[in-house]
Parts: structure tokens; C-alpha cells; sequence
């Protein structure tokens, strides 16, 4: 595992998502959770306001985008622009650091959708023989 | 999105996360959940026995690592191996497809664990704001 090292004042810090008490796991939950690597690839289009956003995560309730989206600004993924017009316009969109971990998420995401016939016949297989 | 295309006898299958009802996003689920991720790549490094994978997957329940094998299993990307041995041996190991998804989700871990020194500046100055 590859490790990121950090030197500060007081000691030498080692992230290492394997080890549960690291807040790289957290990080890392936020980004793949459910809706945190749908949103994160939606944003790589381009920013989106809030609504725009929920239609393009489908499924995705208002409380849980919600909570996805102040999770992934609050590591610094996402970037929250609040306009004070009437009615309020919210945009989200990536920052730089939000932007590299998205496309490796889409890399990601890519690889799954091109390897779904194989999962498919997988799933066949495995249900015929339980 | 880049789309997998197959054709069939009856119909072209295309598969989108980000459509709700897409076998696709709960195959990506799989990969991408709580302790999915962390299960695969630990299988990075060779082929673990149930308790070891345990171990290394730190603060996994044993009812949630069998859930999320079994999981993998279905989909082809973990190999289960039981032995008829006493007591009985079973190992875990990646199919060719595991270790394609194995390996993009090991990088993903890479660039969190590189980025979270900006992560952890960007969660204290939300902290201080909020």
C-alpha cells in the first residue's frame, strides 16, 4: 500500500485506509459511498445546481444528495457557490483535487460497464448452481 | 459515459450506472461499498484464507466480510476454493476480471491516500467556518 507521508510539528502522519481508525477510510467512503461516486462523475461534466444534479443521480432522495454533497465539499472535493438571488441559486461543482479523484472514479466506472457481460454470465452460473 | 454494448438474440443491452434499475450500479456497489473495496485489494496480494482476509480488513464483522464475498463471488471477480479437509480450508482469491477492478480501485486508494494531507486542511477549514 502505498503510503502518503506528511511530516508535522509533532509526529509523522501515515494514512492507510486498511487501518479503521485512519480518516482516509472516511474519505475514501465518502467518494465511493452509494451516491458519492455518482455525483463526483456527474459534476466531471461540468458544474450543476442542485436539482440538475438529483435528476442526473437517479434514485438519489434530496436529504441523502444532500448529505453526499456536504460530506464530498467538506474534504474539499466540492465546491459549494451560493448565489443570493430570489429564489437562492446553488451551484456544485469540482475542485481541482475533486476533479482527479472523479476521473479515476470514471476510469472505474468504465471498466465495470465494459466488463457487465462477464458479470452477467457470472451471475448466471452462480444462481444455477445454488 | 462510456456504454458496454452486447448484442443478443432479442435486444442491444446497455449498461449506465447511472440509471437506477441498471445491473450495473449494484455491481459497482459491490466493488465500491464499505468493505468491498478493501476486501479486493487486499486479494491484491495473493490469495487469503477467510480469518487472514479478516485481519487485514480491519473491523470487519465476520457476518459482513461472507456478505460481501459472496457478493463478489456472484459477480466473477472472487474465486472461493473450499478444501474437504478438517477442519475445512476455504481460500479467496481474484478472478482475471477481480484484478483488472482490483487494480483501478488500488489506485483510487493510491491518489485518496496522496490527497488527504489537502483533505485534512480542507475538513478544519469547513470546521472553522461552520
Amino acid at each position: 500500500m502505498a503510503k502518503t507521508k506528511e511530516t508535522t510539528e509533532h509526529d509523522e502522519l501515515v494514512f492507510d485506509v486498511f487501518a479503521r481508525a485512519c480518516t482516509s477510510r472516511a474519505t475514501l467512503e465518502h467518494i465511493t459511498g452509494r451516491w458519492g461516486t455518482l455525483a463526483m462523475v456527474a459534476l466531471l461534466e461540468g458544474s450543476l445546481r442542485f436539482n440538475a444534479l438529483r435528476r442526473r443521480v437517479d434514485g438519489v432522495s434530496e436529504k441523502m444528495l444532500a448529505q453526499t454533497l456536504h460530506a464530498l465539499e467538506r474534504d474539499g472535493f466540492v465546491l459549494r457557490e451560493a448565489q443570493a438571488t430570489i429564489p437562492p441559486r446553488v451551484d456544485y461543482s469540482l475542485t481541482p483535487e475533486g476533479i482527479r479523484v472523479a476521473s479515476k472514479l470514471m476510469e472505474l466506472i468504465e471498466l465495470v460497464e465494459a466488463t457487465m457481460p462477464t458479470v452477467t454470465e457470472a451471475n448466471v452460473r452462480y444462481d444455477e448452481r445454488a
